[in-house]
Formats: structure tokens, sequence, C-alpha cells
């Protein structure tokens, strides 16, 4: 057996049935998501994980319905299937509208162009860009 | 001699020449970047990446700072080092201030890591995500 | 019909079949898995590729579980779904423990968040990294 | 100004000096490199990366010096030129030979290249590898 | 509900419908492939995005089918599924053969594996290529 | 020390001269560029490469400047320097025009753009497609 296993909340040792509670009381959800149950198989990396996810995705100088569309847009960007869909619905439930939804769209499919158009015409970068 | 060469507004055909006065026109500047220069090479490739960056790019259900944000995001998530340069520049003109570049920071460099953890551990989707 | 198909030993021309069997008895397996029955279609592909492979991946300097690691950190931050189940599965069989794993994707987790941070902040190289 | 700026010992608040002498004591070194005085602009950003990093690259499971080559690995193929400089010198520190370093590389290749073989060919994944 | 769904013909708004005649008589079929119906939930995405293609891989200085096998090569090495599978077919339609084919993926997986030893070597560019 | 060093002619062991000349020969150039001179560091590496170099990028099924132009198309979507600037002079050497340069870069921004739209409106794949 080698694929990776999920750790379900009845199975749990209390580390990480301390995590899994925080996580569902942070979102109000009756149970946590996969990604949460697979990490959990390592109880130090799901902590860490947690806590930092935790403080970088509160509300700060930017609203959380932004972070959660900049986490789309780099998911997309990787083309990571599980991303995307974790944080099309985190990010549909913070606010995001059918419209801004095909505006990240545009812009990641831009910023994807013409980030290769850069590399492929070796731009030297202006000096204005530099200061 | 095989390196692409920057198209100076002075030595343009008009159909470059029109392109650069509306860019010139629409972000209020006095030269175009090094990006249009060396499009220009190809007039039509130009002309099509301007009209699109800026239907894209305006306000509209998004803010421009927050598209120029998620601009940035994909650039550093694709390691290109003129779009990083190019949209910090731009989006820091849209009001991005240190805060918000260090929480974009945080959300980029986070996302990266947990779509990683996404692949690695082979997470299936969860059913609510499908809706 | 587009898609690629698999080349299956009994159908197999003999310069295929001679990499097949090599693979079987380097591997002690009893059928090859699906890459190589893909790759099958250009056998000059097929045989070059198992070549390097073979030569790659033996014990030397590195020990054989430490490549196939390896080989999954590439899979992972590639986010190549087949490389990963394959190589966990051979990196598994190589000894790779659920405490080695957990350890590989924290650090694999780790590095592709620092890379955007790296790139991000738009770091300058230390003198020392370049002696 | 737009470009990030690096945060220097004798301007730094006492959060980020604090975090600077474990790093220094912690790596027996005079002075941090770039990548911490960058991320000091964000005191939390430096202080939640460097807890994350100290956890996951100390021995466990792994050596050392196995971490640091994943780490390698990973920087190398997300083509991070920081990344490939801190840590190819922070793996020789570690033992790296020029021998290990070779044999790293041909792996990093090779998987580079047979994950573009697995998707171009459209391979299922073989059902031993998803027991 | 949170992911995208297609717009069909029946239920499309004139300006859509207007792009899928546009779309199906171009490549003289009878419906239109998944990536134009997703698009369409934003018409205005949708009809920039068709304008474009239709003008970037028409015949001109390239080939149509090197134009399509190019457009794979790119999916290969970004790993996107969908693409891969898109214009493998569209490829094929234009004329290549399996030999075709089989040495695309050679070059695709060759260009992948050289550029990380690139990297990874930190190659300083040669003076000729930089002429 | 812990940067890699090219290997040159004047010091390099026969087993590694005998693959520069050969280098040279096939190229019709009097030295090696700067790719060769540091996989030198492992000559089993270097050879393997070369071998396989030789063998892809011949003309075969595909014409020896398409398949120059997909190894450049590669290197700009991996955003690899090096590669890019390698590859643009070898394509041009092979025949590739100031067009044919033009529509190869259109080519790479749009499915490096359209991908990301696959991904992020999670098309299903068509059943034509799978056939």
């Amino acid at each position: 057996m080698s694929r990776p296993r999920p750790v379900e909340y009845a199975d749990a040792p209390p580390e990480v049935r301390a995590v899994f509670d925080d996580i569902k009381a942070a979102r109000k959800i009756s149970d946590v998501n996969n990604f949460w149950k697979y990490l959990a198989a390592d109880p130090a990396l799901l902590k860490r994980t947690w806590e930092t996810q935790k403080a970088v995705l509160a509300s700060g100088a930017l609203d959380h319905v932004v972070k959660e569309m900049i986490y789309l847009a780099v998911s997309v960007t990787n083309g990571c299937s599980y991303g995307i869909a974790c944080h099309t619905a985190l990010a549909r439930k913070a606010g995001m509208t059918d419209a801004m939804f095909g505006e990240l769209m545009a812009v990641v499919g831009m910023a994807n162009q013409t980030n290769r158009f850069a590399d492929g015409f070796r731009l030297p970068i202006d000096d204005a860009f530099n200061a």
C-alpha cells in the first residue's frame, strides 16, 4: 500500500482532533475537507499548515475575498485541480460573483500569456521598474 | 543577429505609432515601457495584445488595483522577472501599499505550498467542491 | 483516432520486447507499467529512455531511495499525477517510510513557497552563494 | 519607489532582531542572507517562515543533506535562481559532494523529461499504483 | 453552486451564438467543443479569445500543423490535460502523423530536461547567443 | 566553493574531449557552448545528453527548424533564459525568420493563456478528444 489515506475524526489522535475542531469552528462547517484529513497523517505538518493558513487568509490590508481570489489565481497557474476546486468554492462563499470570476480568469490568462512574451522577447527591465 | 530588438517611436511605422500613442494616453506616460517596444516587431501581435490588455485591466467587477495584484501573483508564480518588476510598479501606482504587498506575497507563497501538498497527497476533490 | 495507445508484449516487435524483458528483469516484475507500454509506440524513444533511466536511478553517490524521493519531489512540483503515483510506489518499494514521506512533502511544500518569496521580493543573490 | 528593500540588523525592530539572532545562532553565521533581510519587511511573515523552515529542515527521518538536495531539486524545477544558489551552497555545507550533485541533476533532468512523456502520452495510472 | 457550467447553443444569447456560428463555420464542425461553451459564461472573453485564436492559428509564415504542434508542446509542458487532448486531436486533423507525434514528444521531453540542467548548473549565456 | 564550473577543452579528460569533438564536427563550430562545458563536470551525463540530443534533433518526420522552434516554445514556457537564448540562435541558424519567430511567440502566448482557462473553468474533456 503506497497511496496516502485520510484520517477521519473518529480515528484521529487528540492533537489532530484539536486542529480539526479549530478549523470547524473558524469556518463554521461540520466536517473538515479532504485537504486537512490527508495532512493529518503528519500531525506536525497539519498543525503548522493550519496555523499559517489561518494567519495568512484573515482579512487585513486585503479583504478575505481578494485573498481567496489570489489563492485561486495561483492554483489555476499551477494547474492544481484540487486547489482550483477548493478555492473557487471558498472565494464564492466569501462573495466572488460570476462577473468577478470571469474577470479574474481573464487577468490570469492574460498574465500567463504576457509572462511568456516577456521571457521569449528577452525584455530588459526598464529603469523605472528597478527604482 | 538573433536577439529580439526594441522598436523606438521615431523608427516605428504608423500602425505601431498609433498603438504607442494610445498606450501613452491611457497610462498618462511619456514613453511606453520595453514590453510594447519589443512586441512592436510584430505590429499585429502588438495591437491585439494592447487591445486585450486594455479591456482586461479596466476596473469592472474587480477594482484595477486588485487586477494588478492578481497579475503580480501570476507573475511571481511563473517566476517571470519582467512581469514581477512591471506589475509591482503598476500595482503600486494603482494603490498597493507595503502592507498589501506583504499580505499578497504571504498568500502567493501559501498557495504554492498547499498546491503541492494537494498533488503530493493525491487528494480526491470533496463532493461539496464539485457542486 | 488520436489518443496514444499502449503496446502490449504480445503485439510488440522484437526490439520493444527486448526492452520490456530488460525492465522486467531489472525490476523483478511480471509486466511493465503503462509508462513503457505507451512509449513503445516509438521504439527508439523507448530504448533511449530506459537506458538513461537505468543509468540515472542506479545507486551511486546517492542511494536508490534518495533518487526515488528526488524524482517524486520533481513530479509533485510539476503536478504530474502519473509521476507522483509511480514514484511514490517506487520510493516505497525502495524503503521510504510514512515518516520519510511526510518530511519529503514538508520540504517540497516549503521550497515551493520560498521560491516564490525569492522571486517576488526580487532578491539579489548573496556574494557568498556566487563563490 | 516600488522595489522591495532589505532590512539590515542595525535598522531592524526588536522582533526582527530576535529572528535574525536565532538564524545566526542556528546556522553559525555572522549575518543572515538576503532572503531573511527582505522578508523582514513583514515581521510576521519573517517569523512564521523561519519557524517553519527550522522545523522542516532539521534532521529527522531524513538527513539534513537529503532535505537540502530535495530543496535544490524543487528550486531547479521551478527555475528559481536565488533558491538554486542558496540551496546549492547549503547542500554543499551539509555534505553534498560533486558526484552527489551530478547525480542529483541527472535525476532532476530525467524526472522533468518523463513527467512530460506521462502527460503527453496521456497515461492511465496503473492499478498497482493506486493501491 | 460554484462550479462553472457550459452554455449550450439553445440557451445562448445572440452575441454568443454569433461566435459559436463562426467557430463552426471556420472548423467545419456541427457543435463547438467544451472550451467555447464554458468561456461563453463571459461573452466578451469568449469573443476576444476566439478572434485572437483565429488570427494566431491561421497558416502564415508557419503552417497550421506546425502551429498546432507548438500549441501541443506548450500544453504538455504545462501539464494541461484538456489542452493536450484538444490539440492532439487538432494537430492530427491538420496532418500530424504517429511519427511526427513521437518526434514532437522526444523534443518536448529533451527540452524540459535540458532547461533544468541549464538552470541547475547556473549557465552564463554565451556571448554569441546575446548578439 | 559551491558554484558549478565549466570544463575547458585544454583541461578535459579524453572521454570529454571525444564528445566535444563530436559536437564541434556535427555543428561545424570551433568551440562548444557553455551548456556542454558545464555538463562535462559529469562525463557520463555529458555523453548521454549529447547522444540523446543528436538523435532527437536530427531531421526526421519533422524538419530540424521545426524541432528547434518546439525546443524554443518549451524553453519560453519554462522561463529558462539560457534555453531561450540558445535555441533562438539555433532556430535562426536553421532558418527561422522574423515572421516565423513572431508567429511562434503568438502561439506560445495563446497556448499559455488558454491552458489556464481550461484548468480554471474545469473543462471536462470532450468525448471526441478521447477517441
